[in-house]
């Protein structure tokens, strides 16, 4: 029997997914354990393979099968939604020539190097050069796409993040969030210092020790060590691939507890990718959606659940025995202040999940200036430390602490940034939607049991893959669009002990 | 201005050598570190990248970029030996249809993984129907490649492990040795009996300390970790890229000497890798010669140079110190008596250098029946132990001392062995040649400077990468063909301690 062509496009869509699979792998390693002396043939390596996935991706025949495609009736539901994520993918790629999508990727590769070294050194300056080189490709690339969308550049770069997801959609939430933030931060801080301090932990905590309490933590929760690893890099991250997913931390041996909530966070990630439909591995359907929902999973388990006093009553002895830590600091209550306590501080994966917003919406409005020109990338350091005080009313003393602290602007990556927090208010709603639908939820927390959560996930969201929009997705489960009181609910209620 | 067909050539093979690399990471990381569950996703993409290069090599365009480069008189010699080993490299994939490549990788990779399970568990019967397929896919693509070629089946295959050798000159080498081996082995093994037993070491000797260990002679040797890495598996090998060159070991806490004297072989392949000629990476002339060459480097830094009392008048006191020992039996006389044991053992990769070539024969001579279809893999595990009975006079007591032992057969590579054995012949005739040309050699070595030895190395070894074949290297630096004779001597030297 020949093949349909919506078959050979499959059978295509699987090749593209191989290579970007072994892509993925490739760039880990990058991250978590290449030798330094390798960076340049290994962003030679990466560039090749984006050459080839975009190149099976672009070439005619796939526009034809795509075309032949669209006319067969016989197609399920899922096919259907995967032919039009297919073609979505084609319009966007077949908008770069290929030049300047290896030029682009091999400008951020080489950025990305430069900047570990310049972030160690805290000296902006250094990586500067390649950081306008990475940035002019990007956002040229970024052009060519918004042409053939008709959408406007910035809309363009927030699309290859998160599908559909429009400056129009987050400026009104971001005005809102930036508004509401200053003062009730004052307040939660205000309340804070008139409680009692919470009493400090001892250290040291031994890296090695930190690393096998992670990973106790992240087998309890569901992580298969069987299908990935857990390591150090730099940035942590969770990369991979579903059936081998690997999630990255660094250590501080002063404090564990950094270390510890960023792998729980990453095991929120891992979960979902762990979680997609098998059966449609490789197709475009069976991708995980946008980062936006991609960081409502990992922010659900950081900060939703391992944050709430319910894993602290199931976690604190736990974490007692790996360290041998004994008295009062260890009570689940005293660690569940420690582990909600708020501060303006500098680093963004160190936020507390009442200052994350104002950190996501400065680089938001930094990148709404760099893409339309009206900042220059020379004058980003001031630029991001002036947002900063604006916003946390705290100044950076050097460019580590600021504007060199993220990965994201010198891999290239430009319209990332407000996923982070679209995805902190994805989790209040799922989290509010999952307790209620399951009582056995919270209950199961508390005693350890992450089943009826992990099942609700599962069943909900993870093995839904790409088949829905995310928008249609929030929808869906939780019964009405993205809703920011939810969120704003969420943190009165555990800022404010359910005062406000 | 436009490229030449030759520089079109390059640019397509340079697609071809970073798409290599790319497989080369992934195949280390899959021994290495990679999560048992993701052994069947690596498979699919490790098989897909062999058939993107296996379709870059044998599409139209190579062949008429070919036809037309010969044509070009403006080469220089480098170009024209570089487009002769595109040529031959051309039309040996050529000869293999996509499907069969792909199919084969696959068979391949998925016995390696049966192969891991059967050898913890000493059951060869467990992996024997995914040998038998995968022995069936390598066959049937050596004959597609012997036809081609006009070769015989069994040159074929060995022909992907050294470009040029056959049947023919193996055999009467293997005949000499198999026939000489058991009489010196009988000799070496009374002598060593009438001596008082060399002092054992006491262990335990820590895996961490080992490693440590192994990095700063990796280092004295010259191995840079900006360029490279250790790490364990379950089978020690080099792999990796020339500019990221990663060697495995295992460690055993009762014996740290095997995993040492290991790492330093490995660092003798991980020298030549890194050593090749920058200017050609990627390209054909550009890469190492055949295994033989490979090995005789790897031998000649572990038996020849690591092996020798020199060596441990340098590395006794570090070893000393890294275990914290003390007394006689850290001795360079001791250590070196310890490291020059002869033995009657089952291991392969254990084995001393007199008793090595006899575990290569007995393989070489059961993958001759196998090929010519005398022995069938069903009853392969009777005919490996009674050829080990036969060559070395001790049968194994279970299969993981046995037909299980090493990796090669269950990942498809049958005719590689025999390079082991001429690896070590051509490292003694190297390594004499390397002394009587450079005085400062030997004392280097004793002083723990092995600069001049490296050096030598490089420039008239590494540095060629495969200019002239092997057996040309062997005579332009030896100034003799392969003489097994001198290999001879080098055992008769180091035990019968000159007499013989």
């Amino acid at each position: 029997v020949s093949q349909t062509a919506y078959h050979r496009l499959e059978t295509r869509m699987r090749r593209i997914g191989l290579v970007g699979e072994a892509a993925a792998v490739l760039h880990w390693d990058w991250s978590a354990i290449m030798p330094v002396g390798g960076a340049d043939a290994r962003a030679e390596q990466l560039a090749e393979l984006k050459a080839i996935s975009h190149g099976l991706l672009t070439d005619t025949e796939t526009g034809e099968l795509i075309e032949a495609a669209t006319e067969d009736s016989s197609l399920d539901d899922w096919q259907r939604a995967n032919l039009v994520l297919i073609r979505r993918n084609w319009v966007k790629a077949s908008a770069v020539p290929e030049d300047l999508v290896v030029a682009t990727a091999k400008a951020c590769s080489e950025c990305e190097t430069v900047w570990r070294t310049a972030r160690a050194e805290k000296d902006f300056a250094q990586v500067l050069p390649s950081l306008e080189k990475a940035f002019d490709l990007v956002m040229e690339s970024g052009r060519a796409k918004a042409e053939r969308l008709g959408l406007d550049l910035h809309d363009a770069l927030l699309d290859d993040y998160e599908p559909g997801l429009r400056l129009a959609v987050i400026d009104p939430v971001f005005d809102d969030l930036a508004g509401w933030i200053p003062d009730f931060l004052d307040d939660v801080l205000a309340r804070q210092s008139q409680a009692p301090e919470p009493l400090a932990l001892e250290g040291p905590f031994p890296t090695a020790i930190q690393k096998q309490l992670g990973e106790t933590l992240m087998a309890a929760v569901g992580f298969d060590f069987e299908g990935g690893r857990l390591d150090e890099s730099l940035h942590p991250f969770c990369g991979g691939t579903p059936d081998d997913v690997r999630i990255t931390t660094r250590y501080d041996e002063a404090d564990f507890t950094s270390a510890l909530m960023g792998v729980l966070h990453e095991t929120g990630h891992a979960m979902y990718e762990a979680g997609l439909p098998k059966d449609w591995r490789r197709q475009s359907v069976g991708h995980s959606l946008g980062m936006s929902i991609h960081e409502s999973q990992s922010l659900l388990i950081e900060m939703q659940v391992c944050r709430s006093r319910d894993f602290f009553e199931y976690a604190a002895p736990i974490m007692q025995d790996a360290f041998g830590g004994s008295g009062a600091a260890w009570s689940p209550e005293n660690l569940y202040r420690l582990g909600t306590r708020v501060e303006r501080g500098f680093i963004r994966v160190e936020a507390d999940e009442v200052t994350y917003p104002a950190h996501v919406i400065l680089r938001h409005r930094l990148e709404k200036a760099l893409v339309s020109g009206d900042l220059k990338l020379a004058d980003l350091p001031a630029a991001f430390d002036d947002a900063m005080e604006n916003l946390l009313a705290i100044r950076p003393s050097d460019a580590a602490l600021g504007v060199l602290q993220d990965i994201h602007w010198y891999a290239g990556v430009f319209g990332y940034f407000p996923t982070y927090t679209l995805g902190a208010l994805t989790a209040a709603q799922f989290f509010q939607t999952a307790t209620q639908a399951d009582a056995a939820i919270v209950p199961g927390i508390r005693g350890g049991d992450f089943q009826p959560l992990i099942g609700w996930l599962r069943e909900n969201i993870h093995a839904m893959g790409s088949r829905v929009s995310a928008d249609e997705l929030v929808e869906a489960v939780a019964g009405k669009a993205l809703d920011p009181e939810v969120f704003k609910g969420h943190l009165r209620e555990r800022y404010w002990g359910g005062a406000g």
